[in-house]
């Protein structure tokens, strides 16, 4: 079934990604907790992308994309559209890179996000999440300043660099049964599943959504992208509408499963994660915690790889969700 | 000047510690930040013992000094007193090693660490930490019910497991010119100065106390122990009065200064490393981060070691201290 999704995204592309990154992103520890184990049954694997150059995955897709550019596309700069992480990935790449970089990002995003994002040298512009047509403003600035997109997941060189967390993640510590990932536009699981495919032949790969964010679950059953309204969650990370047209090409043949999480249970895992693990990760970031947890997502006996997908959350923030939780 | 205090505790002390918590303690990580190192000019080196069994370092001397009692000792049981680390500590190392154990814990530990300690198999019997007297109401227990003590830090054994954070820091990174950790009742930075002035002659060590608990800070002025009042601070793990009679004998001679951190700066460096390192750390932990921070202590281009000394907060805690502060 996986060889269509290789006209989109191949292992070999995820490989090429992980030889740009060396030395650039940090090979993020993996942590274990003895009692997710006990609770799960399973050996859970925590890949903690939360420690990731700008604080989530992101990083790994923007670089490479970025890296790829040909030095008068440099010159230029780029342009991308962001709830946050994806923002701070491309600022920070764009950096590093000599590129200067203009970020679209949700009135609503979280401060902690719009103040990094600029921290790293960006220029960000607002939009409204509910109403503004962040793609079509995007392509606008592009077109205006003559600057190359850089996609938040739609994109072949990002889903690779994204799969370089579970490439590492098995390199570091053997093959998988399963593996687990958040899914927002789908770039990190498209990525992830190429590569644990390829390395560990009948894995089994579940994606988690927010209930109120699931369209990619319900895309996948239908058999085609479905559209479902803004979603409103505290996975400010997973506010996509839409699964994107290559993310949803590669995930319709390489995700077994989605499982579907409350806003009530991201909360509790990120509970979980800080007081047990000490770990801060963001709420779309404890999705797979909370599948676990919530006992969705069980296999007794098996090697589970989870990916943390991001720690950026203020402190604030963080007492205002669990007071309102 | 540090051949004195080996009457004490020396270096193979440390050592042998190290042998016995081989395989049953976490070897925590070490991270570190660009930040950070940028904000100081250091290369600053963070031993996670926050990510140690048990949530802290304790776990280290509790579980070195439980393992050499006999078996007849064992059979009868431990005895403790402590705000908390020490008491989740010791009902750890003791369920592990087959012993049952009696905590005293403060009424007002955080709700946390009494439910770990609890939830570790251990007895807890609570005392009011302004008026009674905490260590005649644990040798009363322990002579009752034939119990053998294990004091939070004034004993040999408790500070030579604590000294093998520093040995392991120091083992797996290499030379460091300064040593910096929390002060309580000295245990942590007796055994890790111990450890650290024999692998890295010359080393400054420097202890960090809350500016409402500086009883070791005046000790050292004052060159004897010195009794304040029961501070009040956010750094529940530092209400100390006095420093322990064989932790100052150590600390006298290998501790070159104490930092004084206010409640305030504990909780900026809490946010600093929550929101820059998504790592969960309790107010005393932050101590050394916050003096690192304040420019209190600096060097210039030097490699410095930091005991990030635990993590055990409740995320509701959390949110009220940042509210507070």
């Amino acid at each position: 079934m996986s060889t269509f999704s290789h006209l989109v995204l191949g292992p070999w592309h995820v490989r090429a990604a992980a030889d740009r990154l060396s030395g650039v992103a940090n090979r993020t520890p993996v942590l274990t907790s003895r009692t997710l184990d006990e609770r799960t049954g399973a050996s859970i694997l925590l890949k903690c992308e939360n420690l990731q150059r700008g604080g989530a995955f992101k990083f790994r897709g923007a670089y490479n994309a970025i890296a790829q550019l040909t030095p008068d596309q440099l010159a230029r700069g780029v342009v991308t559209w962001s709830s946050g992480n994806h923002a701070q990935a491309v600022a920070l790449a764009a950096g590093l890179l000599g590129a200067s970089a203009v970020v679209l990002m949700p009135s609503d995003a979280p401060a902690a996000k719009v103040d990094a994002t600029k921290g790293y040298g960006a220029e960000v512009i607002t939009y409204d999440r509910y109403t503004d047509d962040r793609v079509r403003l995007g392509r606008a600035v592009a077109a205006e300043r003559r600057m190359v997109v850089i996609p938040p997941y739609d994109h072949p060189a990002v889903m690779a660099g994204q799969g370089t967390a579970a490439l590492e993640l098995i390199e570091d510590n053997g093959p998988l049964d399963m593996l687990i990932a958040p899914v927002g536009g789908g770039g990190l699981i498209a990525g992830c599943a190429t590569a644990a495919a390829a390395l560990c032949p009948g894995i089994t790969v579940i994606g988690v959504e927010p209930t109120e964010g699931d369209d990619t679950a319900r895309s996948l059953q239908a058999g085609r992208r479905v559209r479902i309204p803004i979603p409103r969650t505290i996975a400010d990370a997973q506010t996509t509408d839409i699964p994107g047209q290559l993310t949803f090409c590669v995930n319709r043949h390489l995700v077994d499963h989605i499982a579907l999480v409350t806003d009530h249970s991201l909360i509790e895992a990120m509970r979980f994660l800080f007081e047990r693990m000490k770990l801060v990760v963001e709420p779309s970031a404890a999705g797979p915690v909370a599948a676990l947890l919530s006992g969705r997502v069980q296999l007794p006996g098996k090697r589970v790889g989870v990916i943390l997908s991001g720690g950026n959350i203020g402190i604030d923030q963080l007492g205002c969700l669990v007071n309102a939780g």
